[in-house]
């Protein structure tokens, strides 16, 4: 299988992102994720928000304990202008990153709301240290035996295993009618 | 006293926002946050994402029933500047969006993880009906007399009155060695 790159130049303090997605080889495998090749994508953390999401359950590792995230879902701008425009399929180009944080939270914060709206017993929680970064990049040709998708997924910058990038698209496959994606895009409150 | 525009001019499909801000006068009230004087800025949607929360409790209108948000915070490219380099206080013009949603769940959701994660009992939930929009915009002169920050808070694009805003500035004076901002700038998965 061709090896990607996904090359993404971020322009100053701008937020703009332009995105580029070639074929390259004589790369190191280490770096790419697995089955599908993608590497990390420059300048995702500037990407325009799609929505914001909790998850709750036992650990995804197996190895126990109570796993409680929130999550931020972000596209490219191809991806940001087809989920505004509602157009399905995604195009070819489009990238969905989901940024997992584990949720924590906060004394100081929560003595704050108690003060300021004593009787609500509000509680605040916060994207705390990194969990890890997922993509779905839109490839119809490249990725046509996934529903057009590449999948990858990084923690600490390190791509997981072959095991891990497996499980991807037939999770995906009951949203089959919505292009394989469950996000929704947020409403502008 | 005098009101404020805040303009803001996306950028074609680029995620960039130019923000100004300037004093104008002969609008209509109507359409400023009260004490503030703050505008509805126009982009925010598009803003770099700072962090993401959870609110949950009584509600906050004191009308009964409970209360569970999803909550993303953005930042203009003067706030997102100052978050990252950890520049304390603020810089005028920097402006922080707090956007909030009524946080939902959907069986097909919970499903396709079931039947991809059996036995981890995950649960997920996302930003569904659109709540309210608040900023605290920087101007030092302009809003010395609360921290150098002026609150606004929006549903469906009006502002709320000016009792709820008489509420801002007082719960986030705990915050003051941070510039009294609570948010912290989630680190990149």
């Amino acid at each position: 299988m061709k090896r990607i790159v996904v090359t993404l130049v971020g322009i100053g303090a701008l937020a703009g992102v332009i995105g580029t997605t070639a074929p390259v080889s004589g790369q190191s495998d280490s770096q790419a994720a697995p089955i599908y090749g993608i590497k990390l994508p420059q300048g995702y953390r500037d990407w325009r928000l799609i929505s914001v999401k909790q998850l709750t359950g036992k650990q995804l590792t197996g190895a126990g304990g109570e796993l409680k995230q929130l999550r931020a879902e972000l596209g490219n701008d191809l991806a940001i202008k087809a989920f505004r425009e509602g157009t399905l399929p995604f195009p070819d180009g489009a990238i969905i990153a989901a940024l997992h944080w584990n949720e924590e939270s906060s004394d100081f914060d929560n003595q704050a709301l108690a003060a300021g709206f004593p009787k609500l017993g509000l509680q605040s929680s916060f994207a705390g240290s990194a969990v890890n970064v997922q993509f779905m990049v839109k490839d119809s040709n490249k990725y046509a035996a996934s529903g057009g998708w590449g999948f990858a997924d990084f923690t600490n910058g390190k791509p997981g295993n072959e095991a891990l990038h497996e499980k991807c698209f037939p999770c995906h496959v009951p949203a089959k009618d919505k292009d394989y994606v469950f996000t929704r895009y947020a409403p502008t409150p």
